[in-house]
């Protein structure tokens, strides 16, 4: 099957991936009474009493927005938001079909950092969670950030965080399969956008010690030029000797690799150079940085990908909708750190003992019991 | 069975009245290749390319927002975004039950006519059309004015239109019942807010030639004093004597009163005064201006209210599913004043010879046949 062709034939037949279906049957008088007018004063009046029963009689109990502006839509780029349509329609009905969670696709005709945050506020009214996607870095950690300041509902950029959890989900187990400390481990993350950032930020958290991040021009160092201001930051927690150098340069020595970079820009020579046991983790999309079957013949022991077609496939879909299911289940008013690293570790030991082995060290994309882990990770992170 | 604590039930058990669904399922790695990645990127390379193909391959298709800001819901005045929610989703869920139009409710939270416009604005992208609801007066008329000549897709006040609709094609029922020539007729529009002057105009645009809006202060007049912008704006189309006094007066001789006001405000008497086969249609809910009944035994020919326990119930149910049906399927950018005409002619003419009579004139609010008729009758005016 041509997926591409397969693909847009599907596209103009569906015109829109989602229903918007009520729950309820109008279609007597009674019905209408019910659900519209006059029935449905009631709760309103109760909720202008009130706004917190705005849970109890809305669709803010269990509705968020995937919000984007279109501005780095998956390898395209800023396609804008109409054509960015797509995939957040996709990103809605993985909420859906995964989590339970409706979700509406909201694509702003704005990419002015100020006006996107103004307009989700404005918005916030109608739900229950915003799932930030698609938001090119720098802007994507300023909109988030201030979300999350200004408004009471849970604020989550998924390419930043669930990517982050579902890495770390992979390398705690390839921990327990190799062996290795996490305070002993020298982790390389290539690739210093909003992923790469968050990665770094979440496994730091988790107790890695020895994070150094690089990007197209090697080694994030302080001597290095033309860095971000979200890069410059991260250097008060990484790469605390001030290494300089280039990738492969970072690489020597180093137990991990996590690439959110581009393809194949690891060689064999540098896989060799790692730690015995080395783990990478390769998810340029489609081509990675290294493929699995040269990383492994040249010595790596752990190997994953952002791709469906080899073992241990990083795919975010596995934490997404139980996030935002426990969340809103909780009424979580934010989505915390805490969340964050319980969503890893509840992934992690989705895989037992006995599973666990070098081709498989994440739960698959399709495992049901993913959703509920995750979900009942981060409620109890808010009943704590 | 009490309603109001029914639906306070059943809204705390549906907790929102709307469900996402997708529309294909997801449940293998092929379904999610093709729903999501890498699929999905041939659409949204084809939008990019073309962004009128937005209409081929997303929700703009057949997906609209209701809005609010929640100024003016019911009859319960400003109650804010958050309390407007259940109206909203209400009616999202009567576009799906009875035109299959996908709708989500969107509640403002802001109440600034620049805000809104440029808010709904940024939102566009995702949507084939924007359904305005329960704005006030005269706040509506600027924000839908403003809309329709900055947006390329139909923004429509239902509170405004789709009332003035189902009016005119009550109306015209009546004149068929009667032998009352549009052109002899005196029509007195009581209540000169959003729902009066859209009425008025659309009644006016159908060919009458004499009428008067009343409100609060009687007759609206060159000497009315605090008249809104839109009332003054009437003034040039309606009441051409420039005639004065209170409602009372308005009505001596009328063959037609049309009351979107306030409970009770018509008496015995006024009915009395007015011409022979008297036409009212008493819209104030839950009490009426007059009730049915004692306008009868005043004298009156014809009686509707907005009530169905009543006969002649005028209901935007009717209306508003298959104006955006039509509008969303003729693709057209903007709901014209023709269409608006079309659509109640259309309605009337579902009232055969036979079935028309004092106590029906208007297709019931579950009549089947409303949507496509109003649905054909907006198409045919864009293939014009």
């Amino acid at each position: 099957m041509d997926i591409a062709q397969e693909s847009l034939r599907l596209h103009e037949e569906w015109q829109g991936k989602l229903d918007t279906v009520p729950k309820m049957e109008i279609k007597t008088r009674e019905d209408l009474a019910l659900a519209y007018t006059p029935g449905v004063a009631e709760p309103c009046k109760k909720i202008a009493a009130d706004p917190a029963l705005a849970y109890t009689y809305t669709q803010k109990a269990n509705t968020i927005a995937v919000v984007s502006d279109g501005s780095a839509v998956l390898g395209l780029g800023n396609i804008g938001p109409l054509a960015a349509m797509p995939v957040m329609e996709g990103k809605c009905a993985l909420f859906k079909a995964f989590g339970n969670v409706n979700a509406v696709p909201i694509c702003l005709d704005t990419q002015d950092v100020d006006e996107i945050v103004e307009t989700v506020k404005r918005l916030a009214p109608a739900f229950g969670g915003i799932n930030l996607e698609d938001i090119s870095a720098p802007r994507c950690f300023e909109i988030e950030n201030r979300l999350i300041d200004e408004l009471d509902i849970p604020v989550f950029h998924d390419d930043q965080h669930g990517t982050a959890i579902v890495v770390l989900s992979g390398v705690i187990n390839a921990l327990r399969l190799t062996g290795k400390k996490k305070e002993e481990c020298r982790v390389i993350v290539n690739g210093a956008g909003s992923a790469g950032i968050a990665i770094a930020k979440l496994m730091l958290s988790y107790g890695f010690k020895n994070l150094i991040l690089c990007d197209k021009c090697g080694i994030i160092c302080s001597k290095s030029e033309g860095t971000t201001d979200a890069q410059r930051a991260m250097l008060k927690v990484t790469n605390l000797a001030d290494e300089e150098g280039s990738l492969s340069d970072a690489m020597r020595g180093a137990d991990i690799f996590v690439g959110v970079s581009a393809p194949n820009i690891v060689s064999e020579e540098m896989v060799s150079s790692m730690n015995d046991d080395a783990i990478l983790f390769a998810m340029a999309n489609p081509v990675p940085e290294i493929y699995p079957d040269v990383a492994r013949r040249a010595g790596a022991r752990v190997v994953g990908t952002g791709r469906s077609d080899f073992p241990n496939q990083i795919n975010n879909v596995v934490a997404f909708p139980g996030i935002f299911k426990g969340a809103l289940e909780a009424r979580a008013t934010r989505i915390t750190n805490d969340m964050k690293l319980a969503a890893a570790s509840a992934l992690a030991a989705l895989v037992s003992d006995e599973e666990l082995c070098e081709d498989f060290i994440m739960p698959e994309p399709f495992d049901p019991r993913a959703v509920e882990a995750v979900a009942a990770a981060v409620r109890n992170c808010v009943a704590d």
